[in-house]
């Protein structure tokens, strides 16, 4: 797909948001709740946190009823909360809700590793989207190895990428430099956004939540996938293209994502 | 009340929170702490967010002592917060300390439809402030069925609040295009505000908070609510009237609140 | 020690905070949970959020091995948090990491006087910062009334920070119009700040997570501390400078950490 197609398909979901706000139903970290509701919300679509086990089943139900999608963010896990987003993953799954899972500090600590593979075998989520380290913190020894033999990073994230995608048999998201998108078979990079952004806490789980918004409008998860990478990284060069530090990034991206038009994403996609 | 009459009296609210700065409790969702926190501080009250059983009613305490009022809002509801928040509004109810309720999410899931009902039920608050769908949710099937007739959505927004204040001897806000406040008897209208605001998540709640710092100063709840609605809706108008989207509207809002003069107030209201 | 010469040694800290990038472990209230790992995100190390009973001492464990702090704030505390919180400082004591600690509201409640004299009674933080009243919370009885009979309430800060150095053994750091930061025998002195900076909702907060960062850097922690305070002092002046009010100066703070340079330092320390 050429360069200008691929826009007007990247646009396209961005209209579809705008015009159906799908909900969003997210189970994620205290410290991005609000930015990711301020990201989902300028966007378009129609955020929602709720995370009591007496209310996860109907919330993802209504999610459902509204096309819309889950995500699962684990990024300040306790105990209390494996349950909760067990039963909305469970739920979303038998609702046919696309679930977006964001493995925060996965490889970091035992805890988060294991709730986060344990979690993924249980249920399969329809997106995983994490950083390198992340990633390959849910990827087994052999696979694991293999990447890490090779010559260079982004070949080893590319390869646990995959391997993981297939032995899951979703779509994963790397995120870095380049985003790598793949379903195991098919790969596709995301080369916009700009160093600033790591300096704007959250903008990896800012991610996450803005592929459950992609994934409402567009059943082809390796795209919405890849559209929602390539719409966050766009608006994070225009955002930064203003900015005088991390501070004015994160205001700016939020304007960003609410004005974002389709000559803006054709001169910046990469 | 003529239009500068009313400007006038909101000012002078305003003054009395600048000069007093009331002690505003609030036990609160997770996505709106930071930035509630920072609208009451902008507006020259003083915030606090405590909610563990050990400490809430000497919370309250603290807040009654010192002519504050309290926030309780169920937007990222659990079982454990429940208890806390009974605790704290029955505190405030023996202390006559103004109890400003936000159902958040009412109407969506039946946790929160009924924690709400029965929280409203056994302890009634000063104040309750929803969106339409919330407010209705809290009202008896006949008065929503007879509202829901009604040929136009505020009629029945209306016929919803007034019934709610009736049963509950409260004062309802109803947030929309137009705000709606009444006792029951009177009803006001706001009608500042713009519609950027409901892209930014969690402007119902700072309303609600807001209400908390104007209940502080002013014991007529009607005009307190009214004055505080009023003045979110006008700093709302400017910050959008400077605002690239969103973001810069959040920004501006703090700043619009920590400015707000009486001619602003004099020129915006509507 | 002259005013170049402080101010270089304040750059030469940042410096390595921007190379080091030191992974600042937090368990910290929900409030400011967002906007501390933005302010360390911006000066250059590395925050995580972690608070799980099941991690906290691997995450401590991290942190010490990448050269770390650990930051303990009270701000929302609920009882289950305190066992994680002295889960983190005993790890954190048993391997020399530095621990920051913020009594949040010490003095407000019986709930959180007590759980701040309690931990740090059990496990002696390297740094405890708060406002003059909640550092005189910590103090015994006697020298509290000593401080009080003091004609100035800076002297009384001074005092009881000094008592409260000298008996835990740690650096203490009143906030206020001037910072005074102490080991029981030296006193520092920070007059930089802005008024505007007190209605911005977890200033204080920040300037603690920002001492974690410094701790991280330089062990001769009462200079960390100066150092950390100097720095939030000024950058609150360079945001406050160019600020319409709280909320622009909030965005502009992070922006004036991130590209903070010496000659900025040298031109604003008092």
């Amino acid at each position: 797909m050429n360069k200008d197609a691929a826009a007007e398909s990247i646009y396209g979901d961005v209209e579809s948001i705008r015009e159906l706000g799908p909900l969003v139903h997210n189970i994620t970290n205290y410290v991005v709740m609000n930015t990711t509701a301020n990201a989902l919300l300028a966007l378009g679509a129609s955020p929602v946190m709720a995370h009591a086990v007496e209310e996860v089943e109907e919330m993802v139900g209504l999610a459902g009823a509204a096309g819309g999608a889950l995500v699962i963010n684990i990024g300040t896990l306790s105990s209390e909360w494996i349950e909760c987003m067990r039963m909305a993953m469970s739920e979303a799954r038998s609702l046919s809700v696309p679930v977006i899972f964001d493995p925060v500090g996965a490889g970091a600590t035992r805890f988060r590793t294991e709730t986060s593979k344990s979690l993924i075998a249980e249920i399969p989520p329809t997106v995983i989207r994490g950083n390198g380290s992340e990633i390959m913190a849910l990827v087994d020894g052999s696979v694991k190895t293999m990447g890490v033999d090779s010559s260079r990073t982004s070949d080893s994230a590319e390869g646990c990428a995959r391997a993981l995608a297939e032995s899951v048999n979703c779509v994963v998201s790397v995120s870095g430099a380049v985003d790598i998108i793949t379903d195991g078979k098919t790969v596709l990079r995301v080369e916009n956004g700009d160093p600033l952004m790591a300096k704007v806490t959250g903008l990896g789980c800012t991610a996450t939540a803005v592929i459950g918004a992609f994934a409402s409008v567009n059943r082809n998860f390796v795209a919405a996938t890849y559209h929602a990478m390539a719409v966050l990284g766009i608006c994070g060069e225009i955002a930064a293209g203003s900015s005088q530090g991390p501070g004015s990034l994160q205001m700016k991206l939020y304007d960003a994502l609410y004005n974002l038009n389709d000559e803006e994403i054709e001169a910046h996609l990469k």
